[in-house]
């Protein structure tokens, strides 16, 4: 008896793809034979500085514990969070990175019968946690890259239960402004719960861009979702947290597997929060590797989506599929978009200046070879 | 407009109470003004030799890529797990703990139609995955605390897609030879998935018990599901695993996060699978301190179930509760087991021989003040 077990699967995970990570090095260098060391990785978005060393201190430490179980509360970081945010801990839901909050999110709030609206362009978790259940996913057309909220708010039907905002937004790296966020969030009504994915806000500086936390009282149907894996430099260890009202906390936290978060990242997470420095050096670090890559790209006169995160979408144009093969076989990795519907561009993450240097170098040859070249 | 968030959730959300782990030994110390070295616990079934040498050394170094997101397809680890079971690395699905395994298995396939069936005294984790995809679980009735498998076989109905059989069980620690897990297969529709839950495994010595791996040629509807928490002891970094048909895995896959386990799990789970020397110590360590228990039970005339995990569920009666909290009072965590319906008993995890004497001293003690002692 010859049994097809796709078949069997629940109908939304039948139809699933599931998420493309960023080529690891240890691929590539496999692939190619080359030295690890060589290979420069600009694929993920992660924060280039190396580990924060109270981070690295805690994480050592916390390895002793490593035959116990982690605290299933999170007490400590939760802690650290609240005082952070001026928020309670009960506010406060921890992930495996946000991609688990994300997808905790979604399996709390939506079912087969729900429609969950996100943005053209936005990040690809959104659709894949929705599609994992089995709800409708309501893609909006972008507006200039970035989200439509005027047409997003309107897509809103008895139907949704979820909407998932990210500001700013990956792989475009646009942003709204806090008045543009909160005059969305007066039109959803308050039964429609709003994800404000903030992964990336950190790398934000001004007062003009919203504070997901601060918006909470105002509008009980928001949950705020971020993540050390970023400008925080642990994307490593999978540490992402909510914070909401407690009433929709609570049931997050039903959700959520006892043990999400493990022990050592708990502990890096607690400690990096102490570290500032590390924090403000990273966002200096970006500012200037997306001046750098900006710079390169208009000497190269390719167009770019300017960029709120720590990567950039630089337009390639047809041959972006060979670019990227070139570049891989020059051992640097960025990201191809296609997936996210923009076949001319790459995601190029912003890295070290020597990094961002050595990417801009291999990215002229490899326009040149596609018969591109500035 | 005031709403309540909870009736927003899903059907299945708002029927869910989440897991209850073992009390962590700093909430404990937080609550009695201890020490957190003076307190012993034995409530969640670790390994009590702290970490392998060879795991330390493997996560110590995997640190320095905290920045980086971890292998999503586990590649070491696979190649490394695939080598040592004879099976092929795209059988192979990698978990956050199996606690994660578990749940992505009942999200692929159980839906709100679906019955899944489980043994009464089982893992709480089968009924609380099957409550948050709102299905409907169905406990069969034990027999002498273990599973009864017949009964399992009957419940299985058209709408059956999953039964969960765990060998040995949490928290009874009951097993069954591998004629009966045989017989109860050969009676099991191809078409209903049967997760054979080895979390304990590694502690089993002897033929006559069953290894999952060696059975799936002949049953491609059996998932194996096992874990570095217990006798491998990875529980703080959460590594947890499946071998099934690569059909199946291929669909686990869609649904399991991409990052689900760590770079710190990964590497620590690869290098300790080298330390078979650990796993031997593993072994005779808990083979004494079983032995050491039961016989601290006999002398104290208190009935347990005779168990081939690392942990014994004894019997102390109406008082239980009681005696759990004299025994926290000393500074002695084990597991209540009302939340199993067993509220007469409390399950306590093998530990190194003195923790496991101090454990029986607390007992007698807290016997003797509830008015119970032998």
């Amino acid at each position: 008896m010859a049994v097809d077990y796709q078949s069997l699967a629940v109908k939304g995970v039948q139809a699933l793809s599931p998420y493309q990570p960023g080529k690891p090095i240890d691929e590539l260098a496999r692939e190619l034979g080359l030295n690890p060391a060589e290979i420069v990785k600009l694929a993920s978005n992660e924060n280039p500085l190396g580990p924060s060393d109270k981070a690295m201190a805690a994480a050592r430490k916390a390895l002793e514990e490593m035959c116990l179980y982690p605290d299933g509360n999170g007490f400590d970081l939760k802690q650290a969070l609240a005082a952070r945010f001026g928020v309670a801990m009960n506010q406060i839901t921890l992930g495996n990175g946000s991609n688990d909050t994300l997808e905790v999110i979604a399996r709390c709030f939506a079912s087969e019968q729900s429609e969950v609206v996100f943005s053209q362009y936005a990040f690809a978790v959104y659709p894949i946690v929705t599609q994992a259940i089995g709800a409708k996913g309501v893609s909006v057309p972008a507006k200039d890259w970035g989200h439509d909220l005027d047409a997003m708010a309107e897509a809103v039907t008895e139907r949704t239960r979820l909407v998932f905002v990210a500001n700013p937004n990956n792989p475009t790296g646009t942003v709204h402004t806090a008045a543009a966020i909160e005059a969305f969030l007066d039109k959803i009504p308050a039964n429609v719960i709003v994800v404000l994915d903030e992964a990336y806000c950190e790398y934000l500086v001004g007062d003009e861009y919203p504070d997901g936390v601060a918006l909470l009282n105002r509008y009980p149907n928001l949950i705020v979702c971020r993540t050390f894996s970023k400008a925080w430099g642990l994307a490593a260890l999978r540490v992402g947290y909510s914070i909401s009202s407690p009433a929709i906390a609570d049931i997050l936290n039903r959700v959520r597997q006892p043990f999400n978060v493990d022990t050592v990242a708990l502990a890096a997470a607690t400690a990096v929060l102490e570290d500032e420095a590390y924090l403000v050096k990273a966002r200096e670090v970006n500012a200037a590797g997306l001046r750098q890559l900006a710079e390169g790209f208009e000497r190269m006169a390719l167009p770019y989506i300017p960029s709120f995160g720590n990567f950039i979408a630089v337009e390639v144009g047809d041959a972006a599929q060979a670019i990227y093969q070139a570049l891989l076989a020059r051992g640097v990795i960025v990201r191809p978009v296609a997936g996210y519907g923009m076949p001319q561009h790459l995601r190029v993450s912003v890295g070290l200046p020597d990094e961002n240097e050595r990417f801009l170098a291999a990215l002229a040859e490899a326009l040149t070879s596609a018969g591109q070249g500035a």
